[in-house]
């Protein structure tokens, strides 16, 4: 009972309410579903397929991981990755560093010894613009930007775009991907505009939301984040590892694109314009049965968008 | 560079500020000291020893974890895990759940079934009141309290209280333990009464606040948190293990308290209500160095306590 227990504690989506219109006059209760009967009630039309030119499937010893990446936050980072994929860049670099409650990375060990370091691809740059941010008004309806009406403290506004945790400061004009659990990310030098994706970060812990519009977010996990957060952590300093043999192998990573296509994963992914999306998250503002304190609140790190194998 | 880079990025304290005092008054600017200088400079009182009564010893395969335990929160749990551990309840149990970006839960496999369960040692309890809140007045000078100015939507109120992240609600006049990376609360089936400590979990992703006020919290990983949290995810449903040969047993779990005085962890905590640690907090609000811009934000469950071996 006690592994259910927790177990029903954890999914946290089990007992729910259907989310309620926002309207000044209360709306009559509704029935509670639990978020498996809000899934099995969603339309087909609430669900998308992966874009192959969008989606990177990272294979690593203990298995495969799926990455979207965002063309429309970081353009240039995007255009990169996909010409590194294509030159079988990733294919035999490793997983250099895992910090705990931070990120894990990967890249080419060597990168920093202009003499060891593997070249890049045709067709990749070596130098990339930051991508920080975009303009807000960027994120509107054609990314079915839906707004979190729970305020936060790390941005004055936050939603979800195309699957991605997003927030925005009006004030400013910019929007950009928050830092939540599984989003992915390209390191940098002191200099901006020094990443080119070719090292890239997947976040394992805590949202470090404090690299918000530090950093350029190229995608997230959306698939396998075990096999990047599972790993022994680095015993050095900030979790990189002090032996080579120490490193996680990366054996293959390609666009699903660049795969035949009954080899490509057939995975849907909730659209967070959906109502089923909003249905989702008011389940986890309001809680009930094993909770007997519901939160009434929800941040955009603390929801993950579902994805099931396609129909 | 990248490596160093992002590593920057990572430590999140390396460049930072002295905490301005929270006067109207602005402050003349301090002169910006990095987390090891402000380390560097803390007086010896600013740090404590680890209270043997207190602290559990968890030896996994890979390495050792060290439990802070919560008796001020959660005095009959606390007294129940250590009765547990004299009675050496654990050794040779096993982790038998972990969840990716939830919760790491070990205990008993066989608990469910009270013809193969392990009898409870004598001295502990196999029933406990629920302990999910203690009166907020609780937790004032004697726990050391100390603010958290930032406002957040889990809680209206928040702080630090013995190295711990503390929510409250003056309305209530409750305050709790918040699920931060790291915690360890007891696990429970629907009866808000019916955890003993015989089940423990250890978040090991995005606090998952919404089970703040649900579930009793007893303590929180101080150390070796790599060891509970980088452990294979169980293929099961929610995390479980679906073969007993896939969990990860449990060695030995001592209290410090029963250990030789010479083998126990000579570790040092810094205090919460220390100006150190405020100056630490600040140095993550105003980020600068590698940072091009700063949240002038933090929340309780971003920021971690540290630790040093005792001088």
């Amino acid at each position: 009972m006690k592994h259910l227990a927790l177990a029903l504690a954890t999914a946290g989506l089990l007992s729910t309410a259907l989310a309620a219109p926002a309207k000044k006059t209360k709306p009559a209760p509704a029935p509670k579903m639990s978020a498996q009967e809000i899934l099995a009630a969603s339309p087909a039309s609430h669900w998308r397929g992966l874009d192959p030119d969008n989606t990177l499937l990272m294979e690593l010893p203990s298995g495969q991981a799926l990455i979207e990446l965002a063309p429309r936050f970081a353009p240039a980072h995007v255009a990169n990755i996909r010409a590194l994929a294509r030159g079988g860049y990733w294919n035999g670099l490793a997983v250099v560093r895992v910090q705990d409650n931070f990120v894990t990375q990967w890249g080419d060990p060597d990168g920093d010894d202009p003499t060891k370091a593997r070249p890049l691809p045709e067709g990749a740059s070596a130098k990339l613009p930051a991508e920080f941010s975009v303009p807000l008004d960027r994120v509107g309806k054609a990314a079915g930007f839906t707004r979190l009406r729970d305020a936060e403290g790390w941005a004055p506004r936050t939603g979800f775009a195309e699957g991605f945790a997003v927030a925005a400061n009006p004030k400013t004009g910019k929007a950009w991907l928050a830092h939540c659990y599984g989003v992915v990310g390209a390191g940098r030098s002191d200099a901006v505009d020094s990443s080119n994706g070719a090292e890239l970060y997947a976040v394992i812990g805590q949202a470090p939301r404090g690299l918000d519009l530090n950093i350029t977010v190229v995608g997230r996990v959306i698939k396998g984040m075990e096999h990047l957060a599972a790993l022994p952590r680095g015993s050095g300093a900030m979790g990189f590892y002090d032996k080579p043999e120490q490193r996680t192998g990366i054996q293959r990573v390609r666009l699903l694109a660049d795969m035949p296509a009954e080899e490509r994963p057939a995975l849907q992914v909730l659209r967070t314009e959906s109502a089923t999306w909003a249905r989702l998250l008011d389940a986890r503002r309001h809680r009930s049965g094993w909770f007997v304190h519901s939160p009434g609140y929800i941040d955009i790190c603390s929801a993950n968008v579902p994805t099931r194998p396609a129909p």
